[in-house]
């Protein structure tokens, strides 16, 4: 497998990316490979500092970066030799299974779209986060920050593609999903989501179970929890904030540890024809090393065939 | 002053309000007086169970109970003789200063709309929750749950309502009014958040600093944060989730106990034509007499006749 590998995205770039790249080769297979897109003589550079073995990677030079408060699709289709938009050429030629990056969300999620696209019936492809479960399980939330707005039908979508992401990369078999609302009872929350809970409501494509609240966050209640990415965003990053002030208050037991988001390394856009994975800005190395793992994960998965499979 | 109060609303009551309005009478001045609406009889076996002096209070006999999961505006208007259609009537006529009940929220937003009616000028009051700052200060958050879809001109009004609030009755000078969005920059957001952040970015009738995140409810960024109550209530009941898995594992500390609802015991419903008070349906001892403090302070802040002049 060639895990393709954005060395210029995120703020602690490229030294933690190459550092990270290190440690996941360590635990990867023999028949995986790193592709390092960006700087070669850097990474190069990097890796003998870091004393590791340049033998063991491939190297696909690039000359320009898209800076992480750059506009979106103005810096991707302007800097066609940035480490995104090579990175989308090769994984459309087929040359790697899977564009991993922890650069510009916004040009990666335009990047999905102007070269590999969304799967044909997937009217918005989103992405995740995990909520961790008290009693030790894994939840997913989606979409959490690229469709701010979302009509019904896509919020259905989401639980599609949610409970696929769930049972095949998560292993979760028939995944509870719920929507997420201010009540328990269908007629409760705003217009989008009490037309939803009605599209939802007699769903065959997933096991839905109805409404959860805020509260139910990181109880056993759901395994995907969908909402429109504005809500999900602001769910993600107010745990985040708790996260970094229990941290800051020496409060983390191994429940809490569980919030840190460099044990995830990122998410999959789902629905994208493609391998596509988004790291957080703020990866560190053992952030990027997970980030390569789980896109081995999501590789093996498969998703985009199940996807199409669901959509068809 | 007169504190009307609700004694058969909330899921622990009438035992824990009665006990409450017992802790407050302990604190509050002669000249204040509990009005004690519901079963009167009821009320006189608890305060004297509980070793009480039944003569420091009022009372205001009621015949029927609204349930927590009761249809709003069928049960206001079917339930005339109910603690809270009485609470009502008594405000409206001017024989209590305030009304405080941790009943049917909703019946207590259709109470105010049916009796008191909002200030004109205001096109949907709202009710807010209390974010404490890690630096020992204390935000606002508004709207948390009664009004699930907003339009742009409402959020600017929240920030007109949050700002009375939090300078008249929390003393906050000038307080920061934010509004809550999925990124800093002004165009961020769903649309509803873009127009409003255009509506508010020339104020002056409220400080308004910008866009914060999920990440920044407990800093000092912002004293005011204003948002639909679907984001409002989500947001809420995270921070709940959060400090009672926090509780459940022994990890409070002086900080995190600031997220315990009962210190604070309520909120007005902003931009009504009186003082209402809406407390948790989960309230114990504490908080009912929490609420009934806060009540006399919200009396004391005069609230609707700010929220008059400035909509005038």
């Amino acid at each position: 497998m060639k895990i393709g590998f954005d060395i210029m995205g995120g703020d602690f770039a490229p030294e933690n990316a190459i550092k990270g790249a290190l440690l996941a080769q360590k635990e990867l297979s023999k028949e995986d490979t790193i592709v390092l897109i960006g700087d070669e003589e850097k990474a190069k550079s990097l890796i003998s500092e870091y004393h590791g073995d340049a033998a063991l990677f491939e190297y696909v030079h690039t000359t320009e970066v898209i800076g992480m408060g750059e506009h979106a699709a103005k810096a991707f289709t302007q800097k066609q030799n940035s480490s995104i938009a090579i990175g989308f050429k090769l994984l459309r030629e087929e040359s790697i299974h899977v564009f991993a990056s922890a650069g510009n969300t916004g040009s990666m999620l335009v990047g999905s779209m102007f070269t590999i696209k969304a799967i044909p019936g997937v009217i918005r492809p989103c992405i995740t986060s995990i909520l961790p479960k008290e009693n030790g399980g894994m939840g997913l939330i989606l979409d959490v920050g690229s469709n701010a707005d979302c009509k019904p039908d896509v919020l259905y979508q989401f639980g599609v593609l949610g409970a696929i992401y769930a049972e095949r990369v998560y292993n979760i078999k028939n995944p509870k999903v719920a929507l997420l609302n201010i009540g328990e009872e269908s007629e409760k929350g705003n217009l989008v989501a009490q037309a939803a809970h009605n599209l939802m409501k007699d769903s065959k494509d997933f096991n839905f179970i109805g409404n959860v609240e805020g509260r139910d966050l990181f109880n056993d209640a759901a395994d995907v929890i969908v909402c429109e990415g504005f809500v999900g965003n602001v769910v993600l990053k107010e745990a985040e904030a708790f996260y970094f002030l229990l941290k800051k208050r020496g409060l983390l037991d191994e429940y809490f540890h569980r919030f840190n988001y460099e044990n995830y390394g990122g998410t999959a856009i789902l629905g994208a024809n493609g391998n596509v994975i988004i790291g957080h800005g703020i990866s560190n190395d053992i952030a990027f090393k997970n980030m390569l793992l789980h896109s081995k994960d999501v590789v093996k998965a498969n998703l985009p065939h199940y996807i199409r499979q669901k959509f068809n």
